[in-house]
C-alpha cells in the first residue's frame, strides 16, 4: 500500500509563476481530500506568515480522512528544540504529522548549514524527540540524501538513524537537486530499505534530469511506500515530481494500491489537475501525460483512422480511466478521415463535397493566423455556415472611445462602445461604456443589441481571454494578434478564435463566435 | 558512440499546436547541423505535397556532415516497391538515408493494416531490398515493437529478421503508444540486442506515461546506440523523446560519446532549444529541464542564500554547461536575500533600509496582479525609483478612437489615439493613428511625444506582448488583466509588466516601462 504526500501547497509554490492566495489553498486542500489524497503538506509555518494563517484557517476544516501536513526544519544549533521559534511554530500548526527536512549531505551540512557533523545528528535527533513527545507523526526529509549518500555513506545513513532513534517512522529520501539516475535511485533505495527494515522508506524527487516520475517508480520497486510530489508537477525550478503522471503509473501500470485513491477516483484526475492549474492561475499544459488536451489528441491522417478503428492501437490507456477523452485535431496536416470524424465529434453531418471545401478554408484560415485545435467552437460554426446554417446575427461595424487621465481626477478612466449587428432583417446600433477598457465596452453593446432577440445571452459568462502576437510577421503591436476566448454556461465550456492585424477585430471576432456558437447550438440542426 | 536521429520536422510536426512552414524547416535544419545532429529526419513525402517541397528545396542546401532522412512506410500488399508511389517518393527526395515504419504487433497487422502475418513480413524485406540497391541506408522503425514483443515475441522478432535480411543496418525499437515502463524497455531491448549481434539497435519513445526520456537511457544501458527524438520533446499527444533533456543526460550523466555532439557543443542547447520554439511560434516552456528560464532559477529563501554561497548545494549541473545562466526570483515568498541577490544582478545599489520598502511594495503590486518573475526590466524602474532616481518622462492621460465597419468601405478600419506626457518640465500633448489597433496607435502617440526629447527610443522595437486575464476576480472582460511585453534593440531584450483592470491601461503601463528601462539603462547611475 503505497501512501502519497501532496505538498503542492508548500514545495509547489517554490515554482516560478506559482501563486497561490489563502484562499486558494484551503480550496485545494479540500479538493485533494476529495480525491483521496492521505497527507496534504500545507506550508511552513515558520518560515512564511501566509502560511501561518493558511493553517489557522485550516483548524475549522473537515478534511476526512485526509491528514494535513506541517512542514518545518530541525532546531537551529545550541538551541533546545523547546527555544526554536520554528519548532514553536510547526508545532503551533496543529496538526497531527509535520514533515521535517534535515540535511544528509556532510558538505551541505558544514557548507551551509555551518555546523559540524555531530551537531546536525544531534539537531536531528533531539528535534523529533521533542515532536513524537508532543503527539505529531514526525516525516524525516533527508535533503540532498542520494548526493549525500555518494559522498559520504556512512554519514548520510547516520542521519537516518539519528531520525529514527528520535521517533520518526518515515525516512523519506529527496533528490533535492533532481539530478539522480532511475538506477542510482533504485540501488541507494534498496540499500536504506535493507538497513532500517519495519521503517517506511519515502522518495521526494524533483524534475531536472526529466526523470522525476521514472525515479519515484524506480524507488518504489526498490521498497519505497511513501511517495512525496504536486499536482502538474509544480514547484522549484523544473517542478517536483509530477503526481498526476505517477498516480495513474502507479495504478494502471504497475498495478499498485494507493493508500486512499482508488482505481475508481482516478476518474477525477483530470478533474483535479485543471482544478489545480486554475487556481493558480496557469494554463493547463496541453502535453500533460493523462491529464493534457493532447494526451489522446489524434492528428497524423494514419493514426485517426486506425484509432477510430480500435483505439488500443495509439493509447495506451483508456482516456476515460482517468477521466480524460479522445479527441481529433483539425490542422493543415489533416486528411479527410480527421476532418469527418471532427465534424462528427461535432454533431455536425456534411456531406463529402462539402468537406473538401471545409478543409480548404480551415487551411485558409490558419494561414491568417486561425488556431482551429483549441476552439472548437469556432470550428464548429465554420462547418455549419459552409453547410448553408444560419448564423443568429451578423456584426456590421463598431466603434470605441477611450479616456483616461492621470492628471484631471474629474475625468476618470472609462471606454465606450458603438456596434452595429443585423439580426434577423433588423439592423440593431446599440453603445455601451465600461471601466474595464474597450473589450468589455464592446461586449456591452454587442449583448445589448442582440438580448432583446435572444435574451438567453444573459446567462452567458466569459471565463478566459488571451491574446498573444503571431510571430514572423511584422514585429510588436503592429503584428497580427490572435485572441482566445473561453465562455461558460451552466456548466458547459467552449472556446473560440478570432485572428487579425488589429487586436480588437481579433477579440470581437472571437467574442461574437462565442455567443453565436450558444446560439446555434441550442437551435435543432437543420436537416439536409 | 551514440547517434542521435532528430525528427522535430516530421514527427514532432505531428505535436498539437506545432506547424511549421517549410521556411521554417529549412532553418530548422541548417540549425540542428550546425548544432552537430547527425541524422535530420525532414519529412513524409509520400504522405504530404509540403515535405516532398521541402526535399526538393534541401537539395541545393549543404548540411555538411549532417545526413538527411527521408520517412516512408513499406510497400502496400501485393505491389512490387518499383511500383509503390510511397516508396518512390521516398527515393525523390534523394536522401542518403530513409527511415521505414514497418508493423511489429501482430495485432497491428491484421487489425490496422489487414494484411496477413506473412505479407507484412515479404513487405518488409522486398521494400528495404529495393531502397538499398537504389543506395539507401535503411532504418527500421519498428511500430509498437513493446506492445508486439509481449503479445507476441516470436513474431516481432521476425519482423526485425525481415528488415535485417532486406538489408536495413538499424533496428529502431519504438513504443508508440508511450506507456512502456522502463524495466520492460530494458528488458525487451536487451533481448534484441543479444538476438542481433552486429546490427545496431535503437530507441524511439513517446512521453505518455512521463516516462520517454527514462526510456531511452534504460534502452541505451541495454545496449541501443540509435535515439530517435524531438528538440523539446514535439510530437503527437504528449510529445516524443525530448532530445533537449535526453542529449545532456547522455553526455553529462552517462559520461557518453554522442556523434557529432561534443561536451562543449551542449553549451548551444538552449539557445537551439529556444530558436525551435521561435520558429514554431511557441512559448518556451520555462520549467524545461536544462534549458528553461527556470531550471536554475531559485525563489526559496534559503535556497537562495545557500546556492549563492556554492552553486553545488541545489543545482545539478553547471548552468553554461548547457548555454543557461543562474537566476534569483523575487516574489512574496522571497526573502531579504533574494532582494538584494536580485539588485545585485540588476546592478542597483541599494541601501538596507531601502531593501525593506521595496520588498514591501513588490508584494502590494503582486497583489494587485503584477508579476516580477519574469518582468525584470519592471523590477529594475521600482527600485530605480525607490532610491530616488528619477524617470525620463511621466504619462498624464491618454484617449483613445477605434472605428471599423464592415459595410461601409469608405471608413474601413483606424484606431487614432491621443497621449499627454511629461518629459523633463514641459507636457507634449500628441496623437497617432494606426490600422492595427488601440495599443498600436497609442505607441505611435508616446514615441511622437518622446522621441524629440530621446531620439535612442527609435531604435528600440516591440518583439512580443501577450495579454491574459487574472483569475478570482470579476468573471471574463470584466476582469483585471496582465500583460507582458517584451522588446529588444541591437540584440539586447528586456521584459516589462503591467496589471490593471483596464487592459489597454496594463498596456500602456508595460509599454512605457520598456521604453522607460532603455532610457534609464543607458544613463550612468546616480550616486548614492
Amino acid at each position: 500500500m503505497i501512501e502519497i504526500l501532496d505538498t503542492t501547497l508548500r514545495d509547489g509554490t517554490q515554482g516560478q509563476a506559482v501563486s497561490l492566495s489563502s484562499d486558494d489553498k484551503v480550496a485545494i486542500a479540500r479538493r485533494l481530500s476529495a480525491f483521496g489524497v492521505p497527507l496534504v503538506e500545507g506550508g511552513w509555518p515558520g518560515s512564511n506568515p501566509k502560511d501561518a494563517e493558511f493553517f489557522a484557517r485550516m483548524r475549522g476544516v473537515d478534511l476526512g480522512r485526509t491528514r494535513l501536513v506541517a512542514f518545518g526544519s530541525t532546531r537551529r544549533k545550541g538551541l533546545r528544540p523547546h527555544d526554536d521559534a520554528s519548532v514553536q511554530a510547526m508545532l503551533g500548526a496543529h496538526t497531527p504529522v509535520v514533515t521535517v527536512v534535515a540535511k544528509s549531505w556532510d558538505f551541505h551540512v558544514t557548507e551551509a548549514l555551518e555546523v559540524s557533523l555531530e551537531e546536525n545528528l544531534r539537531m536531528i535527533e533531539e528535534t523529533y524527540a521533542y515532536l513524537v513527545s508532543q503527539g505529531r507523526r514526525v516525516i524525516h526529509d533527508a535533503e540532498h540524501f542520494f548526493d549525500g549518500f555518494k559522498a559520504n555513506r556512512g554519514y548520510a545513513l547516520a542521519t537516518l538513524e539519528a531520525a529514527v532513534r528520535g521517533g520518526s517512522d518515515t525516512l523519506c529520501l529527496c533528490d533535492t537537486n533532481g539530478g539522480s539516475l532511475p538506477e542510482e535511485v533504485a540501488e541507494i533505495t534498496r540499500a536504506v530499505v535493507e538497513a532500517f527494515p519495519g521503517v517506511r522508506v519515502g522518495i521526494h524527487p524533483h524534475n531536472d534530469g526529466e526523470l522525476a516520475v521514472a525515479n519515484a517508480l524506480a524507488a518504489v520497486r526498490a521498497g519505497a511506500t511513501h511517495v512525496q510530489g504536486t499536482v502538474n508537477g509544480y514547484g522549484e525550478r523544473c517542478g517536483n515530481l509530477n503526481l498526476t503522471s505517477t498516480i495513474p503509473n502507479l495504478i494502471l501500470k504497475c498495478g499498485l494500491e494507493l493508500q486512499g485513491i482508488s482505481r475508481e477516483k482516478l476518474a477525477e484526475l483530470r478533474e483535479v489537475s485543471h482544478y489545480v492549474d486554475e487556481r493558480a492561475n496557469l494554463t493547463p499544459n496541453i502535453r500533460a501525460p493523462y491529464v493534457g488536451d493532447a494526451a489522446f489528441a489524434h492528428k497524423g491522417g494514419i493514426h485517426v483512422s486506425a484509432v477510430l478503428k480500435n483505439p488500443r492501437t495509439y493509447e495506451h490507456v483508456e482516456p476515460e480511466a482517468v477521466g480524460n477523452t479522445r479527441r481529433v485535431l483539425v490542422s493543415d496536416l489533416s486528411g479527410r478521415s480527421n476532418l469527418l470524424a471532427k465534424l462528427a465529434e461535432a454533431g455536425v453531418q456534411v456531406p463529402k463535397e462539402t468537406a473538401g471545401a471545409l478543409l480548404e478554408e480551415v487551411k485558409q484560415l490558419e494561414h491568417a493566423g486561425y488556431s482551429f485545435e483549441g476552439a472548437e467552437a469556432s470550428f464548429y460554426l465554420l462547418a455549419h455556415r459552409l453547410r448553408g446554417g444560419k448564423l443568429p446575427f451578423e456584426l456590421m461595424g463598431f466603434s470605441v472611445f477611450m479616456h483616461a487621465n492621470d492628471d484631471r481626477p474629474d475625468t476618470p478612466t472609462w471606454a465606450e462602445a458603438t456596434v452595429r449587428v443585423k439580426v434577423g432583417e433588423s439592423v440593431q446600433h446599440t453603445a455601451g461604456e465600461s471601466k474595464f477598457g474597450p473589450v468589455s465596452a464592446l461586449d456591452v453593446a454587442f449583448r445589448k443589441a442582440v438580448q432583446a432577440f435572444y435574451p438567453e445571452i444573459g446567462e452567458i459568462e466569459l471565463s478566459d481571454y488571451k491574446m498573444r502576437i503571431l510571430s514572423g510577421q511584422e514585429s510588436g503591436t503592429s503584428s497580427g494578434v490572435r485572441v482566445v476566448i473561453e465562455m461558460h454556461r451552466a456548466g458547459e465550456r467552449w472556446t473560440t478564435v478570432g485572428a487579425s492585424r488589429n487586436s480588437l477585430e481579433a477579440s470581437l471576432k472571437a467574442l461574437t463566435d462565442g455567443y453565436a456558437y450558444a446560439l446555434v447550438k441550442a437551435q435543432p440542426a437543420p436537416q439536409d
